[in-house]
């Protein structure tokens, strides 16, 4: 995939994505978190031929996603075991659950965030860890962090040109 | 992409992963964000031809993320308007944005979300919106909807094995 350099070296979700950036790979997570962790039980769950699934399950391992583990010598069974980096997606999941079933349960919700011990449907929404606020488009934005580039801050000043640092008002001006 | 039924019918995930279920896909959806409109812009912005732009393009249109306008008529040209749908797309940006932050930004943070006002990094975490409780995994599990079939019932039931419904303790018996 060809990136411009803002994504090669500071966008943190072209980083994400470099890593989960497709549907197998994010679907092999979510069946991850559902408890499945050996190669045959993600195969008969996602329907794929076993060398379709090695290809995939591959770069995810050298993410350091899932873990492989032996867990039989003969004959060979590996088992694949999320690490806490991979746990780490878990809000990302959480919030396309959240968004399928805001913009795509038609007929109803199928499945739903709900509370471990009444059972009981739970809305999840993003919140400022410090305030609890609600992170709406109107409150939050994006913008550099302490290693923005120059290029990166050109691109954050554009994003918040409404209030653009001096000099900074166009993204493609080199 | 072949799919297993709990996931065409039921899975939000899937659901919302048919839409946005590739790498192009997210970081259009993030160029929006950012401000970006214009075949051109995001042309140049994501730097790839454009008979490719134009087929990631319109599956997201069809999709009703962004919204085609035309702009000019002499040259005809188009801008590219995210939805309500689509804006409702943002807090899966910001928990990719997250994770990306904390897992492989190893040089410091380029780009972070911001206070809108002070310009101070935030750190977004998902609560339950009723009582305000981070989603723990130990606190928050998976469960089925009232449009949950038997499928998805029981693979629910999988994901909570600890406490499994009568009768419903395997995955894959049919």
């Amino acid at each position: 995939m060809q990136r411009t350099s803002f994504d090669q070296m500071q966008c943190p979700i072209a980083r994400g994505l470099d890593r989960v950036g497709e549907w197998w790979s994010i679907m092999i997570l979510r069946d991850a978190f559902h408890g499945l962790t050996r190669f045959d039980e993600f195969q008969k769950s996602l329907d794929i031929a076993p060398n379709m699934l090695t290809r995939r399950l591959n770069p995810l391992v050298e993410s350091e996603l899932p873990e492989r583990r032996q867990y039989s010598e003969k004959p060979p069974r590996y088992e694949y075991v999320l690490t806490a980096r991979g746990r780490d997606f878990r809000p990302v999941l959480i919030a396309l659950l959240a968004w399928g079933n805001r913009q795509f349960a038609k007929e109803g919700v199928a499945v739903t965030l709900v509370d471990a011990k009444t059972g009981d449907p739970v809305e999840p929404v993003l919140t400022d860890r410090q305030t609890g606020r609600p992170i709406t488009e109107h409150d939050f934005t994006f913008g550099p962090g302490p290693a923005a580039n120059e290029r990166t801050r050109k691109r954050m000043a554009f994003v918040n040109r409404a209030h653009p640092l001096p000099g900074q008002s166009a993204l493609w001006e080199d």
